[in-house]
């Protein structure tokens, strides 16, 4: 085999695949709809200098970026924030605050595949925009856990790790540290739990800190650290609370955040965060050189890690089975005993299929034996025997083999309604798609 | 205003065109099932090889192509088939023939924007592999036109213009051309209709045919020709041979066709073609240096063209609108009177929404009236006020301004019941676009 291949760290989706993928991205949707938040897309390509100084090194350093034809610097988008910002700001009269968006598109980065990461992957973003309150953000963390949930991911499978940059803020005052140490700072944080004990120290007192110091305040920050009250107040009025643990460690890659930041991560599987996000207040005057200036917080999960994590936890199996059910499969198998009713066969499946009926058919002469055999394939829930009997048809139960004469003149009428029987089993059509 | 902009001819899709991206993609996807096929996903970025040679000299002349940062040569995709050629070919032996697979993705391609052809655009393709029969061709003729159709677009307002390149190599050996100016010969029948008859003449003299000769033959092809027989009586049969009208100079510029060819084109307005496709049963041989060979066929339509023509077709209205009063607006707004009460109101707001209904308020304390214009803006068909009357709730039909008092603790089932009777409004608000 000549053997074409896909670029590293993209993927296919075949049949299967595309189906998780749109249980993934359809239940991301509706969720998000349910909160009335609206849709929208930017372009997967963007102007380098979008991204530039505005998501941090860690995203800079990974970008796909490359030249056009025309010399342009441009990238494959590494994250959609930057993209909304830019939408938001050069309209922003257009739309009455809070503007409550969601997206859902694929983002790119240049790094070494590994588990839970490839080049290629698709997210899911929501954001508030032009609403600086924390009611905004305890929104946000909301709509992240019931996301989460949506999936049949429970209570002991997961929690998100909330914080806020400004503990970090206040602490670095308090110790006597000069602000224009805050980012460096931050990425020993952000590291802290995964770097040498010895280097992170060593960091630290590079800038006058020592790593004591910086675990007793980690250890001490709690819930009832009074930066969380309103977060908490407001999450515990929803009972959503159980599902948050204060995590000083989080502070999130992202040149970015402002403020409140949180994280969704599994609690059985050690995987990477699912999601992840936070306030952003700056970043629209940062990018309008302060002419539009609108406070903003957000989030985006990853479809790569939740693909995981679906796998691995027991209770989110029957969604993907219930999707997989309705994403698949025919109603109706026509068969053509005789090919000299094909014609007629061929009008039955054209009206079947304008009264919504999902139709598969042999598309030329086949033997008996094996246009039932590609019924049984396609998961029919029953056959229609077009054969000597026309102008009767043969409606035959591929549950239970049971079988009927039905006049072809009244065959549409007699189907539909054998699909709303029980003995037909289980109602294929229909799936995720919203039905106009 | 610092002004970043989209890279030349991208798109953003702000809420309003975001839904009507997603009624596009939707109404595709609906028809494809009720049709039987499956979807799958390729990557948007291939190998640059993958596209050189098969796609045809328009195609690839117009390649988005780069180099990555380890030297690899690859293209943002400027079609899916080679794509599908690539994953059918790979694993073959996984899937029961014939396969039937559509897809719906972005497309890339360089070349001066102008109206109609930006450099990203969505395409729907639909394919069928593994059967060579012309009925297949024939259910991908009738798929086209049913895409088209449940659009709203009519009898009428489109047409589909078939031919078959055989009987072109027919005329060439009839004529006594030698078969190595077949390629020549098509890219010129392909712009027969839009280069000057001058140019096109002084074209087919440098391989010895006249013009005058071409033109003759090009009038006498009608679906008389033997060539158009099956799929006449096929398309006839399902009763849709109306919407085709032969036109032997559609040849398709696509390298890889091989017999049917098609094109779906608006009859009003004189756009470009709205979806094209047809059979190519060389592709999977020429990838695999002819270790799969596999009979293929099938067509792409995308979005731009579609959605030019939707907006200028009066019957095509009605589903944009119902698409649109579907995706925007809230069932439910919940209004906080009192703040005290605020703790409640969340609560509320949880259940409900884990009870499948679409719930806004105002993230903060909001004056009253406020919070009214709100639920308006958002389309919410009731308010719940929450004030000095819990633990009773108010509930206001916003339609008829009617109100009443319920316990809370019945409140979720006593809203869902409601939002079921017709003096609530439509199922979901309708509208044309929620400026939240």
């Amino acid at each position: 085999m000549a053997g074409f291949r896909t670029v590293k760290g993209f993927r296919d989706f075949f049949p299967e695949e595309c189906a998780m993928r749109n249980y993934i991205l359809d239940t991301w949707r509706r969720v998000a709809r349910r909160y009335g938040f609206m849709e929208y897309e930017g372009p997967v390509l963007e102007s380098t200098d979008l991204f530039r100084k505005k998501s941090g090194d860690e995203i800079t350093g990974q970008l796909y970026c490359f030249q056009d034809k025309a010399d342009r610097e441009v990238s494959l988008r590494p994250e959609v924030t930057p993209s909304l910002a830019r939408m938001v700001t050069a309209r922003q009269r257009d739309f009455k605050k809070p503007i409550k968006w969601f997206q859902i598109g694929s983002c790119f980065r240049y790094e070494e595949p590994q588990e839970g990461r490839g080049r290629e992957f698709i997210q899911f973003n929501a954001d508030i925009i032009g609403d600086d309150s924390t009611g905004a953000d305890a929104e946000l963390v909301a709509l992240a856990i019931d996301v989460t949930r949506e999936f049949g991911i429970r209570e002991g499978d997961f929690a998100v790790r909330l914080s806020n940059r400004t503990i970090w803020s206040d602490f670095l005052k308090d110790n006597g540290i000069d602000e224009k140490h805050t980012a460096v700072f931050l990425q020993i944080i952000d590291k802290i739990e995964r770097a040498r004990p010895e280097e992170t120290s060593q960091k630290l007192e590079a800038i006058g800190l020592s790593l004591g110091v910086v675990r007793a305040f980690m250890d001490s920050t709690n819930e009832d650290h009074p930066a969380f009250a309103e977060l908490r107040a407001n999450l515990t009025a929803r009972g959503l609370w159980q599902f948050v643990k204060i995590d000083a460690s989080i502070v999130r890659g992202l040149a970015y955040y402002t403020s409140t930041v949180f994280e969704v991560f599994d609690l059985k599987h050690g995987l990477r965060a699912v999601a992840g996000g936070g306030r952003y207040d700056k970043l629209c005057a940062l990018m309008t050189d302060g002419h539009v200036d609108l406070p903003s917080a957000g989030f985006a999960m990853g479809d790569v890690v939740l693909g995981i994590l679906l796998k691995k936890t027991p209770g989110a199996q029957r969604g993907i089975m219930d999707h997989m059910a309705a994403a698949f499969g025919a109603d109706v198998f026509v068969i053509v005993a005789d090919e000299a009713q094909r014609g007629h066969a061929l009008r039955a499946v054209q009206d079947l299929r304008e009264a919504g009926v999902r139709v598969e058919y042999s598309f030329s002469a086949t033997k008996m034996n094996k246009q039932m055999q590609a019924a049984e394939n396609a998961k029919a829930r029953c056959a229609l025997i077009f054969g000597a009997e026309y102008p009767e048809v043969v409606v035959k139960n591929l549950h239970n083999r049971q079988q009927e004469n039905i006049p072809a003149a009244t065959l549409v009428a007699h189907v539909q309604h054998l699909l709303q029987q029980p003995a037909y089993g289980p109602l294929i059509a229909g799936g995720d798609e919203q039905k106009a």
